[in-house]
């Protein structure tokens, strides 16, 4: 078996790390964890700049190195088609990628206002308009796709796009975001999965050393 | 063969539209067109917000509906798989797929400074230095790419990849920008597609009927 190594940073931070992790969990490809330090240029920006990069997460297979997300997303899907990523039914595998692409260019909004951090807990967090009309966007997301495929997952059976969508639950809880009870029963269904109980616990225990995430903007 | 259009919205300003059509023009595909005006409340958000939305581009293929770029590139890629969107080498076709995720949600900086505008020219553009560093990041890309599967497209045969960063060529036009012969003949390549030709020629006949995208960022 190729020797696999999944770039990550840090585990309550970083949620494209989260995202990428999950996806790897959800294919089950065995693969080492290679952290860099929060305080690594590259991984900073990532982290304040939330988005994806070249750096993390990364995916290294033998001798294919990936990045993206996304792109991770459809190579694990490749290589481990039995752990189903994406919906088998067209129409179904249409939408699971133009959701989980939403998650990877969108919510802008969401992402400033509300930085995934699972140490934290706010109750009562003043929500920002914008970042109130990424949660509307995200809810309605997920109530079409629970009507349509009749859950428990998004379509159904787990796939990629419940691994894009999970650090938002962690937002949700986090930020003390009020959800109607589908979408609250369906964030309760993530947060229970053993892959998302090993990341928290392994976030929980991080060292608190990155002070200069406290940042301006 | 199923009904099929595309909606898309100004061909002057929206590179998210750009980058749908050639998608669907790549794939041999044949569509109609479904044109929002730009002064459609989403449609301008997808030109101001400079993200792709549900709206624009999407594609309606009989009764599957498709939006988000890469969700439509991957769609395409299922139904003209002859069409080769991407590379047929499985290390070559992660890569693709890692370059387009790049362009998907990353290059924030190139976008708010240089916005698409085909029938504008603005010699000598003075570039605000973090759209430097994208600019920068983009060219090594294409010029790893070049090096790696030898032109004279990014992977060699066209991809999705080309339709991607396709916009971006013309914002290098648009505003100035210099480039290495080796870009600089990548670039006149992509700017001599019929396709392109097609899609330039309908944008510098568009009616300047949106003088409100002169707006405050």
């Amino acid at each position: 078996m190729p020797k696999t190594t999944l770039r990550i940073t840090s585990k309550n931070y970083s949620s494209w790390s989260m995202r990428g992790w999950l996806l790897a969990k959800f294919a089950g490809l065995p693969f080492q964890e290679d952290i860099v330090p929060p305080d690594d240029p590259d991984a900073r920006a990532e982290i304040l700049l939330l988005s994806s990069s070249i750096l993390v997460p990364s995916l290294k297979h033998g001798d294919i190195f990936v990045w993206d997300t996304l792109a991770i997303a459809e190579y694990l899907n490749e290589v481990r088609p039995a752990a189903k990523l994406l919906p088998a039914d067209q129409a179904a595998r249409a939408h699971c990628r133009a959701i989980c692409g939403e998650m990877h260019s969108g919510f802008s909004a969401l992402r400033s206002a509300l930085p995934m951090n699972l140490k934290a807990h706010f109750p009562n967090f003043k929500i920002w308009s914008r970042a109130q009309a990424d949660i509307q966007r995200i809810t309605t997301i997920w109530k079409e796709c629970l009507a349509t495929y009749g859950g428990p997952y998004l379509f159904g059976e787990r796939t990629m796009a419940d691994a894009m969508y999970a650090p938002v639950i962690t937002r949700f809880i986090t930020y003390d975001v009020k959800l109607e009870p589908i979408c609250a029963a369906y964030s309760k269904r993530i947060m229970a999965m053993p892959e998302m109980k090993e990341w928290i616990a392994a976030a929980q225990k991080e060292p608190e050393d990155i002070d200069e995430l406290d940042v301006e903007f």
